[in-house]
């Protein structure tokens, strides 16, 4: 079944269309049933599937139907992994299908501005790259079973705090480079059906009401062709949403939204043309879903399940491993003390809208004795009660009882699910210190202690860290993270996951302090572009662990850098290829991370950027060539006046690592750049207009010589602080050759180029 | 003499009135000979007069006459002492009236954002009440001699890249709590005759055009009843800067500027009540000077002189003094070693508009072997060559030898002049390389090595220091800075200056990497309110020395705290007393410094700011109590919604000490603080509705029991959430009680308080 769109945009009232433009209830979209029109379904998302189960309450937040809990994005981001993220999306379609559902609302892709956004556990990364590369990949499995994505939260929404009215002030080449490329290449390279808009302002504008970012940027620059919607109460005035490209408001306002459109069509405020657009959006979504829409299919939950694990065993990021303490040897006899009530009882999502009912879900310690088959024995304290505000001496006493009597103690900490949530952000970035002082006392009784910590967002390690051997960071693995856990604990599954985060030494190291999550209805982006490692490393800061960090199992060598330039000018491309070696006994995945720096530009760039990555898997022994493309945005930077990409020439550093601070081969690449020149104003100063490949001769030629040009000349004494000047206050300097006059006419000359 | 200004404004002709606004020439107002109105003549400052002493050159950079080179701000305001800055005024203001001068150009009280600033030297200190008190001292001081002062650049003029076009991009309670207090205090406090408007460009509009810069914060707010000039070139569309409330152009524009002003009065785009206000301003400062200028005096140089020593010796900072290497015992018989090129050619001002021809010149290098008087010998290598940019090893040789044979090293170290300058940032703030490797060769020889240090910003301290046993910052300290260097050296002077400015361990530890200087005409002020200490507080980062630090050659004790509120409400005041011993055997003169804290507040706020301070000299043994008075301002900080001061009720910290991190009491004090509730809008959330003292009736009235009321309570699952809606959403959920027209209806009531 598919819809005749033009048709269908003739023979409705003006009341049906704007009624299409509100939802029908708090998931669907209005149907139109005089003209055979359904509504579609819409859930949350964007790990796994929330329908709910019984009718609808006021906020959403009911109890929903058995869906398979993959691991939240701050878990799979740290797969680094693209192809599982397909498969993983491609499993999201096939339980959307079976459930009705059309649009899965996610993934989410905004960034990790500060570490205490209490929502940072739905997000990817504080890297853009590594964030876009990622929801590409989920959309496109999503998609690939005919179950549209919503890509969120549009734009600019990095904090819990005031989220429905808090302003991002920030300034457009931070958007460019840092809080809108994310959503750019999901857009440009998955196409998702749908875009939700943020509940925030940006610079004083409701994103929902934000023609710029909606129309212009989105659809206008990036292309996108699919529809927009609010994020659930979003949207502030109906009809300036609907102008500025706000196709569908979510939930339903019960027809207040639908009352305001009508009269703003017609008082003539806002147009039928637009109406229209945003109706027509409406139906390609119906049609899209009509046309996917076969059979209801069901899913295999266990195959599900086993997609959950294996992508939770590449979520977890092993920070250290001292002495080889991990793997643990399922058959060296002695026995294992599992402590910490996360062992026994998961914290494997966040909450809020994101919560999924699992189909089933694994503890890491039933997964361990599972797996160890009575091969080592297994011991269990809870040591604590995960909300519990201070330490249960009883409870730890016991703990400390199991650690002395154990070869090797596996030790889960974490967030309580308080910490971290929708809706709020954290206070801090500290575990409770009960559970620390736990570890001391545990690690007196016993220094062969591995740490496996759940938490959402970053946890601060430094100040205990060196109390455990190893550290496994679990974050949030989903309903089969006990199960993982256990895979990876026991070397049945290799460590591969790295930080798609930096981790911090303190919470007062980060570049949000004071300015996070602001006041007053503004939040000031004032670190601009240096976000997470791009912070650490222009402040030259200490971290705990870099982004990108991550230890395995084996160890790999990197060599044979080559460098090659493949097309130059205005859209360069450049080929990185190199070889990865396993060089340990086991097998393992490695990540190839490459970084490109721009020391000559003549604007302020961070110290370095992730500009690409690959994955190789390899045998020990193995050797791998990995080849590496970099076209022209990354090298560019956004350039503020001209209000695009510029790329440079010159000497680009090509800097190739197993993270942000290891790296391992270095190299340099010459490029010519494009042939740019800055547009002149009249208040441009001398220097500019001398340097201008137009203006400058044209300059020249009047100053002729002698008087002025002189005292502009390189060496003249003050020729640097005067060639400073503007040159139309320059030019009512007595005696000086061009008038203001003759400055303002030759402007437009120059205004481009 | 003076002017009957009315009378005048009805006898000028237009074109008369719109010459008076342009300049004659470089230095001087234009006469209007025709109404015996004379010209008068301003020329730089700040520390010291620079009148031309032939005609006036293109740039106004020729030589000047000789005057008392005082030292810069940045050695005066790490005096910390107002009386003295009171009397240098005073000895400005007399040389100003020897000269026939009307207006000194000065003083600058430009915050220090960045320690790379070209221009530092020239301003005070990184904290607005510490400049602004110094500023207006003296302003009163220069005042009371008849000679107007004229405070600049106003405003946010923190660096000099680009300082002609670039916009200081600053949100309001930063630029309310930083960058205007000091100008603030200085035109409340000292009245000066004349503001002088930057070069640059807030938040993109030039400040010579900033209406409500120039007019309504200056004018309207202050109540400033002075006159506004421009800085030397910095009118850009005249006829919008006089709009704005600029009445002078300096230098004369060559009829340009009276050109337009003439055409925008003909075409009524700019009214002629604009116009006579700024001619009657004109003409109230040629009548002002009129008024004052008495038959020319002469000024004893000889006095001044001495003035100009005791200032610079006020003006050092003894960083560090390990082991009481200082004072050197003027009998002791060891050799003294002086080396260091500074010590024999001194570097004592920076370069630019404010370079002062002096009327002499001490060096450090005579004036040690004058004060000795042959009491000990005083050996001299010079070390280095101060622009050289690499060691000379026949010089390090000589001074290796000098400082081998020596009882005591004093090693001169500093930046040479191209380091620092107004028209120019520094590149880095590090000591030429070769001056480092000089003082590891002299300390290899000899361990006792006192370093003076001689820049006008400060310089990296960290990687050095633990070289010497005792670093004297000298910052520039003017003409006698040779003789008063001495002083302090042997004991005849005690120090007592007293950091204005951190010295930070990294220049990456600064605030500004990335944001400064800006580039495509943007400097993002990202860091806020967080600059100088405001920000190593911030993010707990240890620093080289603190703001507020300076050793002395005694101690002080401090004790007896008490705190009394003598006044509660809107308008509070707080008198902290306390009592300061010199616990010492030399007499002494501490600077006792009070920080408030404001924990409790509901924005952000620093961890503590400077909002007091007191010197007090001490002979040994003497104690002396010590008041300090807080008002309103004090507690108040900037509301960016209600764009008004406001004092929070609540407990506050009072810390006392000797540096900002060398607290030795604190106390609290609770402030009833105003009744204040801000403003809402229909965007406020649901929670600040509840919270207004008349709207929260007025909503919970309507919200009666149950559905919404309870949904919206405090223990309710999803209570936070809900509350953080703004009302105006809120308003279209189905079936909530108040739609969006009685929100909108009700806005008024409730948008101020």
């Amino acid at each position: 079944m598919t819809l005749d769109i033009p048709a269908l945009l003739a023979a409705l009232s003006l009341e049906e269309k704007a009624e299409l433009l509100d939802g029908a209830d708090f998931w669907r979209t209005q149907p139109v049933e005089r003209l055979g029109v359904p509504g579609v379904m819409m859930t949350d998302g964007p790990h796994g599937l929330r329908k709910p189960a019984g009718g609808s309450d006021h906020v959403g937040l009911d109890d929903s139907v058995p869906a398979t809990c993959f691991p939240p994005a701050a878990g799979l981001a740290s797969t680094w992994n693209t192809g599982l993220l397909t498969r993983v999306g491609e499993a999201l379609g096939r339980e959307c299908r079976a459930n009705g559902v059309a649009v899965l609302l996610g993934p989410g892709v905004n960034m990790k501005r500060s570490p205490l956004c209490g929502r940072n556990f739905e997000y990817f990364s504080e890297d853009p790259l590594l964030a876009g590369e990622l929801g590409a990949a989920l959309v496109n499995g999503l998609q690939s079973q005919g179950v549209g994505a919503s890509v969120k939260h549009f734009a600019a929404n990095n904090q819990e705090t005031d989220r429905m009215t808090v302003s991002a002030d920030v300034d457009e080449r931070t958007l460019r480079e840092i809080y809108l490329p994310a959503f750019e290449r999901v857009v440009t390279q998955a196409r998702p059906w749908t875009v939700m808009s943020s509940y925030n302002r940006i610079n004083g504008r409701y994103a929902s009401e934000h023609r710029w970012l909606l129309t212009e940027v989105l659809r206008d620059e990036w292309g996108y062709e699919g529809l927009v919607m609010s994020d659930w109460g979003a949207v502030n005035r109906r009809d300036h949403a609907v102008a500025a490209g706000l196709d569908l408001e979510m939930p339903s306002s019960g027809g207040a939204g639908t009352r305001v459109v009508l009269e703003a069509v017609k008082a003539g405020t806002l147009s039928e043309a637009d109406l229209d657009l945003a109706v027509t959006r409406v139906l390609t979504l119906v049609d899209r879903s009509l046309r996917a829409a076969g059979p209801a299919d069901t899913f295999d939950a266990a195959a599900h399940h086993a997609l959950a694990r294996e992508a939770a065993a590449a979520s977890a990021v092993l920070l250290k491993n001292e002495g080889g303490v991990l793997p643990l040897d399922p058959r060296s006899g002695g026995t294992i003390a599992v402590i910490g009530e996360f062992a026994r009882t998961p914290r494997f999502q966040g909450a809020g809208s994101s919560q999924v009912n699992p189909t089933r879900l694994d503890s890491a310690l039933d997964a361990l004795r599972e797996s160890l088959g009575g091969g080592r024995e297994v011991t269990f304290a809870p040591g604590f009660a995960v909300e519990s505000g201070a330490a249960d001496p009883a409870l730890v006493d016991e703990a400390v009882r199991a650690a002395a009597g154990a070869e090797v103690v596996v030790l889960f900490l974490g967030l309580p699910p308080s910490y971290e949530s929708e809706g709020f952000d954290r206070a801090h970035m500290d575990l409770p210190a009960h559970q620390i002082d736990l570890l001391h006392a545990v690690a007196d009784a016993n220094p062969r202690v591995v740490v496996v910590l759940s938490n959402g967002s970053v946890v601060s390690v430094a100040p205990w860290q060196d109390r455990a051997q190893a550290v496994l960071e679990g974050w949030l693995l989903g309903q089969a993270g006990g199960a993982a856990t256990a895979d990876l604990l026991l070397g049945a599954a290799e460590p591969a996951g790295r930080l798609a985060e930096t981790v911090p030494v303190r919470f007062e190291d980060n570049p949000t302090i004071g300015a996070f999550p602001g006041e007053l209805g503004h939040v000031r982006y004032g670190e601009g572009l240096l976000i997470g490692y791009r912070w650490y490393d222009a402040h030259r800061l200490p971290v705990a662990y870099p982004f990108g960090h991550g230890l395995s199992y084996t160890s790999f060598s990197y060599g044979d850098l080559a460098i090659a330039v493949t097309a130059d000018g205005e859209r360069p491309s450049v080929e990185v290829t190199l070889t990865v070696t396993n060089t340990g006994a086991r097998a393992g995945r490695e990540t190839v991370q490459l970084y490109v720096t721009d020391p000559q530009a003549s604007v302020y760039r961070p110290e370095q950027e992730l500009r690409a990555f690959a994955q190789v898997s390899l045998e020990p022994g193995e050797s791998r060539p990995v080849t590496l493309t970099l076209g022209a945005r990354e090298f560019a930077f956004w350039h503020e006046t001209a209000r695009r990409w510029v790329v440079e020439g010159g000497t680009f550093g090509i800097r190739v690592g197993a993270s942000s601070r290891d790296i391992r081969l270095e190299g340099t690449v010459e490029l010519a750049g494009e042939d740019f020149a800055a547009p002149l104003t009249a208040e441009s100063t001398v220097d500019a207009w001398l340097g201008h490949p137009l203006a400058g001769p044209w300059l020249r030629e009047r100053l002729g010589e002698g008087g002025f040009a002189d005292m502009l000349a390189d060496g003249a004494p003050h020729g640097q602080m005067m060639r400073a000047i503007p040159l139309r206050r320059m030019s009512r300097f007595p005696g000086f050759p061009v008038d203001e006059q003759a400055v303002e006419a030759e402007v437009p000359r120059f205004a481009a180029r």
